[in-house]
């Protein structure tokens, strides 16, 4: 399995955004359904060895995560509007302590992004983009390996200690700065090349 | 310059879409909204060196191409329904013979994919996107490329009629089948690779 986790800092977690509106008013929700659409789609499939924990950290009852994985995962396009539908219709379900099923393949937890790297350490590769990593393409690649990426906002101070907590390698995908969810269509392209070789 | 054609099969020409729609009614909008997207974000600055033209097919008065360049582009962001709204604008112009500014960057004209590619043939190498052409990382880049991608469909027979009748390259990105913006991601990757080399 494929893993990515990506920190939405602004991203509410009430579900009481409009979808004309998943810029502003949601935190930038948009960044996270952009990153859905590059963890999953290939031309005519889906990519079913591949998961996204999204963590919102914006609102009253913040933090929540939302899994998605894609060997479950139904009623899943690759445009923004609709991926944010799924992602508000599993912000509106009700949580206790334990992680609910939303929809197919999309569960909605209350965990933070410190408990999700405690679950995910045990059978996971923590991998850190960063500009001053290695070049992906001398890269070892884990069998499991769990990429971490923010939103429009670098990791801050504290989730970089979270990070520093466990094990992890540093990589770099190119001479460029890139959105997250280009990052992830970039990581995919390389694995794909090494699992065919 | 690095230029991008993707044919829009079946987005439509008339501009009375609604921004709620625009992959149903706007006819896969979506996919050139990212496209667009994927051509122009860097992390946090416009590729100044991109231009794509959007070649739309369906509509009374189809066809109809929108040209956006990156050294005067603005007012772009990179969610979808911003960028289907520029779209938009532009396709609400009343347009002659004669390719119109409809904002800064965004330029819209009466140019089918046959007139692009003999306007663009004098300066351009084009290059072919598809499965069975050399490795990109392969591939010794020509000054002026310009790559041809289809929206979700594949290039009609006629349209690769019209792109035989150039000299062309055909190059091939991995070993998976990838949405055209996907594709669009990692040829920038390669050539920002090459460039800083």
């Amino acid at each position: 399995m494929i893993r990515f986790i990506v920190i939405g800092h602004r991203a509410h977690t009430t579900g009481d955004f409009k979808l004309d509106d998943i810029c502003g008013g949601a935190g930038r929700i948009d960044i996270l359904c952009r990153c859905i659409s590059s963890a999953f789609f290939l031309s005519h499939y889906i990519r079913k060895n591949s998961e996204i924990f999204l963590v919102l950290q914006n609102g009253d009852d913040a933090p929540k995560t939302i899994r998605l994985n894609g060997l479950e995962i139904k009623y899943l396009n690759p445009d923004e509007r609709s991926t944010a539908s799924l992602i508000r219709n599993a912000l509106l379900k009700k949580i206790d302590s334990e992680e609910v099923k939303a929809s197919p393949g999309i569960y909605i937890s209350k965990m933070s992004f410190s408990d999700i790297m405690q679950k995910l350490s045990k059978e996971c590769r923590f991998i850190y983009l960063r500009e001053n990593g290695v070049d992906i393409r001398n890269y070892e690649f884990p069998e499991n390996p769990c990429y971490i990426l923010g939103d429009d906002m670098d990791l801050t101070t504290d989730e970089e200690a979270i990070l520093s907590s466990y094990p992890y390698d540093r990589i770099c995908l190119g001479p460029l700065s890139l959105h997250a969810n280009h990052c992830i269509t970039i990581v995919h392209n390389e694995m794909d090349r090494r699992v065919t070789k």
